[in-house]
């Protein structure tokens, strides 16, 4: 029923005999280089590495808001010496979530806080046992599970290899909002 | 109130002290290995690796697609060479999802495509603001952050290690697709 | 309208010139380390490293349960090993799932099943075709699907970084559980 057609452009590592049309983006196997060349400033590029850092978010108004340029502008010098990767977020927080989705028209971000407001209940008619922290806290929670708190997006020649209308949305789920960490961590080639 | 049992197979690596019941199927450290033996191929094998690539599904009718066997003959060989690690798959769309869940009966793809369609309005009812690009288009966006675009799934002998009824569903959401690409990275030893 | 403000501890790794705000809590490239020096026990130290396990959760009743010490207490050791990295969770089942969320009032947990026994069908008024596994089968497919079966969470100085309030939770949404599985993989240095 389905049948697949791969988009292949290959550019280094270790060549490997690889039938059509299986070839790969990236492909590194860094030790036999590097052993081989201990010296080599190239070899010593692709070696594995790892970053990790802590960025806060200052408090937003409760809504998905798109926070794309302003997690690459604090990751983006340091991922660019990844030449293939994962870039790992983690948010700190059980009643924010992170999501990725449409980049470009912020109605889309609006209609999704009305979605999340109508699925779960909030105020008189819900039904929470734990309501001490405010009658959006329970509500919150729940968002926060329903989207989660963690992404994971390709890195691909020092870049989030996203699609075109991709972005990454912090979704506040608070009315009354703190501050927001995300561990950030790099790790790749 | 819970307790915990562990399923053990330790396979190699570097031998450290575990005090039981801590074992690990893969424990790998693979610089003093190699270090010691530049030479040694399996050595080589057990070095740290990542490959990427970027594979296209052709339109999909609106609902859930089992597409497993798809993605495995896209990455198995490749794949093959990891005794350890982890497949990341990212989907570069915001009205498309992927998740896990049921390989065997397709009413269980069939019921989760009535739920989604029932959960987030459609049509002249639904409250949304961005409706230029159709009817379907908010109420995917939305099933999209439900589900997600990323999974990441454990590599263990040169095959993904799901579950004996587990699958990878592409959740198309669109009632007119388009080809779908996923961007794949393989990460391991 | 954002603005951003990073929480900036350096602890070691190879030293790069970045300018400020931009440093991070661990930078790693360690073959440029263990190739100039390879009897170096702290340069082992930092090698890549990955370890997998499968642990095995007995059966839990239905609802949301709180198993991060579980978890903590079957890697803990190992864990204590990385620096920097990150431990990826996947559970192998689709009627069950994995998510982060509050760690402290059970309440929490309880109304996030009321939640989910709300916004999923269940009995004579659900519609699902996918009946013979029970009337608790499908709708547990859905939620499983809803949360995920996959967690992915930092590694820093050796333990899980996770915010203050947060917590790993096992949501069992069968009525007849079984014992469930989690494959465990650590990936860091």
């Amino acid at each position: 029923m389905l049948s697949l057609s791969s988009s292949l452009v290959s550019f280094g590592g270790i060549a490997k005999p690889v039938s059509a049309p299986i070839s790969l983006k990236c492909q590194y196997n860094p030790l036999r280089t590097t052993i081989n060349n201990p010296s080599d400033s190239m070899a010593s590029s692709v070696a594995p590495k790892w970053a990790q850092k802590t960025v806060t978010l200052p408090p937003q108004r409760r809504g998905c808001h798109l926070v794309t340029s302003k997690i690459v502008k604090e990751i983006g010098q340091e991922m660019a010496g990844f030449k293939c990767g994962l870039a790992h977020l983690f948010l700190q927080h059980t009643s924010a979530s992170l999501t990725i989705n449409e980049n470009y028209d912020s109605d889309v971000r609006d209609d999704t806080e009305t979605f999340l407001n109508r699925v779960v209940p909030e105020g008189i008619s819900a039904p929470w046992k734990h309501t001490l922290e405010g009658p959006d806290d329970m509500p919150a929670h729940i968002k926060s599970s329903m989207f989660g708190c963690t992404l994971t997006i390709p890195i691909t020649d020092g870049k989030l290899n996203m699609g075109t209308w991709q972005g990454i949305w912090l979704c506040e789920h608070r009315d009354a909002a703190t501050p927001r960490r995300i561990v950030i961590t790099l790790n790749g080639m």
